[in-house]
């Protein structure tokens, strides 16, 4: 198995974490995509990553991916164990997958690094404003759900948890989680900061930005 | 079971199609999401339809409630059989969801009706003109998919196609969709057009801004 992807992109975070909580063997590729190389683009049209190669199975969108590799791989569950608990991780898998990736990660590390390394000139002030204003919701929801659940979805750690990590492990690549006016995320991130699957996310470096101290912190 | 869904939304489109080919009985409540009510907000937080009601289930985000009746109601199947296949409707199904999404509806029908409706100004003209040029790429695309197989995902109609002629239809009410250029996609949407879950999508009539003659014509 070989998954194409790129160390920030909060989707590709997402199917790398799925893949090491799942224990899965998988060869990496980094992509740029913003490159948009012909072999790339053959195999996602979409010119998006992830993108998972399973023998000659390709898949591409990472929640397709995620689905894909609950059915391969079912144990351990990361979806809830029936239709009802499935609805709930789905519903903020892609809360996280797209409102806040929208409302905050684009605008915070889409501004201040995607646009760089792809050469798309400097971050918008207004957009890095609003991310930061925006942040606070999100954060506020993550502390209102742990204050109800063990975990986002429900008692069981799932595929949420891990959805919603891959944006704020990106965002807090970038310095941008105000940790400290948050105690109730804090609390479930460091849980999910010092799983074993998290590491290879910690050690992630892009070249000419580098992360903050506390981003690879334990005791952040 | 109810269906709480705004008629021009795809999302909520998607869902009434899905509905409707699986033969599920179903109550609908129209709902203008931008009011942001209370009680609506209360069933889903992310403010946006559709969202079904299912006796003590909520459950909201289109794909999630797409995957949600694939699991309750599985006859007729929708998403494929094997992983293989079900990774391809899904990745379809994202692909029109959110790229075409993003770089089509939102610019046309977002911004001919929605901000008028939700009171938040006149067309942009420069995203109009983006939409007007995005969109063969995706009929392009349709066609290419459909010389190689019966439907978008394969050989068996699909989720896939669904989630296209939800996109489709909701750009065709505002009649931006350039179908004299495109036969190969206009042969495919004919027949989707034609099935009797689409009767109730071609009924739809918004007050203010009724759609082209074209629009329920099944020979257009």
């Amino acid at each position: 198995m070989r998954l194409i992807h790129f160390p920030l992109d909060p989707g590709s975070r997402k199917i790398r974490l799925l893949l090491a909580e799942k224990g899965v063997e998988c060869a990496y590729a980094e992509e740029r995509p913003w490159e948009r190389r012909e072999e790339f683009l053959a195999l996602n049209p979409a010119g998006e990553v992830p993108v998972l190669v399973d023998g000659e199975v390709v898949v591409s969108d990472a929640q397709a991916i995620a689905e894909y590799l609950e059915e391969t791989h079912p144990s351990p569950p990361l979806m809830g164990g029936d239709p009802k608990a499935r609805a709930e991780v789905r519903r903020l898998t892609a809360w996280f997958d797209r409102k806040f990736c929208r409302e905050v990660t684009a605008h915070l590390v889409e501004e201040k690094i995607g646009k760089r390394l792809s050469g798309r000139g400097y971050p918008d002030s207004g957009a890095v404003r609003a991310g930061h204003a925006n942040i606070h919701t999100h954060l506020d929801y993550i502390a209102w759900l742990i204050d109800r659940r063990s975990w986002l979805a429900g008692e069981q750690f799932s595929l949420a948890d891990i959805a919603a990590a891959a944006q704020l492990s990106a965002v807090d690549y970038v310095g941008d989680v105000p940790w400290d006016a948050h105690d109730g995320a804090r609390d479930w991130y460091a849980r999910i900061k010092s799983r074993p699957s998290f590491r290879p996310l910690l050690a992630d470096h892009i070249p000419g930005a580098p992360p903050p101290k506390h981003y690879a912190d334990l005791d952040f």
